[in-house]
């Protein structure tokens, strides 16, 4: 019974569109006489008596009219027969208000209008309005359905009720065993009304049909409601959708207004970071991903048999965009591209595949006009982000709350020394090194809590790294190399921090060969510094032999930015699909 | 005595960046001592004599002054250091004129300002310009040297004159012997001109400075004169450099004028194709490149190991962006990453890695939802391209001449039988296969011929092709499927074609899971057809379990569109560092 009258329902909806879309009169025809077959299953007529009955309902007015002075017995086998046209027609009507739609396979394309969830409300109330969304929950109760509908970051309450639009009691009991997520069409009327438990709260939609378009299994791995809090603070009796089972399932995860929203943000930040550099000169580029050396030099890199040569994926575009900035002439560019890193460490802040923004530039003098560009690129970002995506920025943090990201208008800039003497001035002398080792992970982060106490900030620049931690393309300070003993050379380079996490490492790098080969070839020979062979890079130091710019640059990973701006406990949450050295799929 | 020149010059240009910079008193005066001492090697002057004629040059009007009534023999040795004095200023200045400079380390960040070789024109004829290029000829004649200064796709002359601008010998000198492709920083006048060689015809540069900033080896592997010509129809007498030696030393190659343009070009479509789809709701996404199973079950897939486990490198973002559209409710994605395909073909139209422009998209009824997005997205490119790259289009055309890109406001749709019979009706019967094969590549130019002749446009889209022809995901016509046998049944696809090539691969998707796992087993078990196992992409056919978007969309190759947007003979010219089965750098 349930499966005939969502039959009805597929084939009233075909006979809807057919008529919508102004198709042949014989198609519409042949597909009318199939439903009206289907609806005589279900009410015992016989079907010619229906279409004849749909012919003389044209002319009844007329029929009727000599009906006035008492009812004969013919009179009264018309008005009976009235009755039951006029039946029939309702059930017709109900036939074509809900049901299991066909699958969308182009059949035709109707000029219908179709609105958003997200934009429906208060000014909406009394237009009619048809939408495509998810069953976020349904219930039905007597002559009422109550379904929340779901699209993206937006919910709306949508109800069937027999009094007040005349839905059957078959639609009813239908919309009301709709499994959760399945996808439907629903042609309402748009009514005020006060339901806080939805993101559209000031209205409702009064439901007058509903044809399912993609049903989901019942099996649903998560449920919605359940992914759609915080995992980390359960309240009790919650169930908790850990992380894993969260990414085992990532498409239904993903559904969560907060991940919607997570999506959304990240979405947003490659495009202000082009849009921003394109207006200042910047070439947007494409290096190669597959390489026949290590990219930087480092171990963990992916290797690879490229036709029966050895290669690796690229750990990043460091030594293309320098040559396609300083010595192929685009002087300023940008990429955005993949990074592949091997690294074996489960942290929440490593992904092995992650999206790298890069930058490399000319500079005329010195890299501070490099740390302009990133410090104007960056103000840029976050303040877009605030103004534009507060919506976004509201869901998110009802499920993951985080302190809003402080940022001043012109960041603060130190230097290396300096933030080594602010973590001695706070009284923070457990596992600091010598003044020219590297911060540890754990350092910096209280590094952060300094500079966020002292100048309100939770992002900062800091620069002069010692040389002997940055890469052997790192251009060296000049009031230190080479006059210093190597472990007190300085470098012109630089990092950024946001929240006490470096999101970028920066600098300006070497243009002068015969100064590039010097330090390939220390750092290839000296201690514990692990550069590549010059051999293995030839076709990159080659390529600063016949000229090259003085140049600068920095790159920075999409995801981690995202993570630290939104506060989020784990950059998994900001790919879409993670890959991390235990995970490979989905 | 070269070196002694080059060496004041950079000591020279030093405290002028000192000085500039307002740098402490004390450091400016060790230099500045310095560089007498320098001086004085040259001159054979006595430096603490120099610093003392300095200091009386001050005084030296007042001092002056009473020597009226004809020269005491006093006065004759005053008149005669005075005479030294001048001479020893002058010199002085032409040891801050020119020389190899110091290499840009950062020292120092003045305020001067910088103008680029292309901004340069009549409007500035008077102005005092500072410019950093290349030096892309020169030759000294006689008091004169000619510079012809390049930055970028634009060129302008500079002219050292010892009449004009009071250029020293040895500056002239010096300049004629600048190694072509070197770096220079030239301080000059802009007077009006008329240098038909250069781009900036109207003007030219009179030079009063001239620093090299990096200094170019002369084993020049290939002349920039010589690449800047079309290879393809070589002059006689003229050397050709042919595409290998310009990939082996890509970043030569690049700088010509023809490629900065191309390169230009090139990074627009990307910019053009997110703002467009942006402003019309779309969502950036980034798929993972590196995949469990083969991306859509191709044999011609990169294979490594990851952490252990067997991987592969994504043959096409297609099945991730369908996901992520379609199941986890994003709903309108792109994405704009590296393509990567181990197809072992060398033709002038493959990379084994490209750029990948790829959408998808909830449609609510039919797939011409997703052309009409293509449509409008292309207008906008070629719209764009054609009026905000005027200038590069220009350069690209004196050197690779081609017919510019036609195209209707609203692009040609014709269907796959309507194709085969322009082609019939045309007369092309050789090589034509069935009504429901694939055209050969041989056959598509033709199409695009016949399609430019009849309708004047370079571009079309071709739709409901073959289902046999199509990949497992395709979803098939509603007419012809399941209705009519294998063979006659048809898909809801279509390509797009410019100048009779394909660079687009779009259709309607299949988003109901019944159908999905009848087409997949049905693709994987029918001869020739070769759709993956179902077991290798579960997680993929997994996720239309639980509701799925009806969806469509299409990718292009971004080299492709710029290839065939240009008429270029050979795919290479438009990636950075093509990849094929033949080349793994640079």
């Amino acid at each position: 019974m349930d499966d005939l009258v969502a039959k009805i329902g597929a084939q009233g909806l075909k006979v809807k569109e057919l008529k919508a879309a102004k198709g042949p009169k014989e198609e519409i025809d042949a597909e009318v006489a199939k439903l009206v077959a289907l609806k005589q299953e279900l009410t015992g007529l016989d079907p010619s008596h229906e279409l004849a009955l749909k012919e003389k309902k044209k002319k009844a007015p007329k029929e009727a009219a000599p009906a006035a002075k008492g009812p004969s017995k013919k009179e009264l086998r018309m008005q009976e027969r009235a009755k039951k046209v006029e039946m029939e027609k309702k059930e017709l009507e109900t036939a074509e208000s809900f049901g299991e739609a066909e699958v969308v396979m182009s059949r035709s394309l109707s000029e219908r209008k179709w609105t958003s969830v997200g934009s429906i409300e208060a000014s909406f109330v009394g237009k009619r309005v048809l939408v495509r969304a998810r069953v976020h929950t349904t219930r039905a109760k007597g002559s009422l359905a109550f379904l929340v509908l779901r699209q993206g970051c937006f919910t709306v309450q949508a109800v069937a009720s027999a009094q007040d639009a005349g839905c059957s009691k078959a639609m009813i009991g239908f919309l009301g065993k709709i499994p959760s997520e399945s996808i439907v069409d629903v042609e309402a009327k748009v009514v005020g009304a006060d339901v806080a438990s939805c993101t559209q709260a000031d209205v409702e939609l009064q439901i007058a049909t509903t044809f399912v378009v993609s049903k989901a299994a019942p099996d649903l791995p998560l449920q919605l409601a359940d992914a759609a809090r915080n995992e980390l603070n359960p309240k009790e009796g919650e169930v908790v959708v850990g992380l894993d089972t969260r990414l085992n399932h990532r498409v239904i995860d993903l559904r969560t207004p907060a991940n919607q929203a997570i999506m959304r943000i990240k979405s947003a930040v490659p495009l202000l970071f082009t849009s921003y550099l394109d207006k200042r000169g910047f070439v947007g580029v494409n290096s190669p991903k597959l390489l026949a050396g290590a990219s930087e030099g480092g171990s963990s890199v992916f290797s690879l048999e490229y036709f029966g040569r050895p290669a690796c994926l690229a750990q990043s575009p460091q030594l293309y965009k320098q040559m396609l900035s300083a010595c192929a002439d685009l002087e300023r560019v940008y990429e955005i591209g993949p990074v592949f890193r091997a690294e074996d460490s489960n942290t929440r802040r490593h992904l092995c595949e992650f999206t790298g923004l890069d930058l490399e530039m000319a500079i005329y003098e010195h890299y501070y006009e490099v740390l302009d560009v990133f410090a104007g690129l960056f103000s840029h970002i976050f303040s877009s982000l605030e103004t534009k995506f507060a919506a976004e920025l509201n869901i998110i943090s009802q499920v993951y709350p985080f302190e809003p990201f402080k940022h001043l208008p012109k960041p603060l800039r130190i230097s290396f020394a300096e933030g080594i003497q602010l973590l001695r001035d706070a009284g923070v002398t457990d596992d600091m090194q010598g003044d020219f080792d590297d911060l540890s992970t754990e350092n910096e982060k209280k590094l952060g809590n300094v500079v966020l106490e002292k100048y309100g900030t939770d992002y900062f620049i800091m620069d002069k790294y010692p040389l002997s931690i940055r890469p052997f393309y790192t251009m060296p300070d000049p009031h230190t190399y080479p006059s210093k003993p190597p472990h007190q050379q300085l470098s012109n380079s630089f990092d950024m921090f946001m929240r006490g996490q470096e999101i970028l490492s920066g600098a300006q790098r070497i243009h002068d060969h015969k100064l590039l080969m010097e330090r390939v070839t220390y750092c290839h020979t000296s201690a514990g510094h692990g550069g590549p062979a010059p051999d293995t890079i030839k076709s990159y130091t080659d390529a600063f032999k016949h000229g090259a710019f003085p140049h600068g640059g920095g790159g920075i990973g999409l995801e981690r930015v995202v993570m630290l701006y939104l506060d989020l406990s784990n950059i998994r949450k900001v790919s879409c699909f993670p890959r991390d050295p235990g995970r490979l799929t989905p």
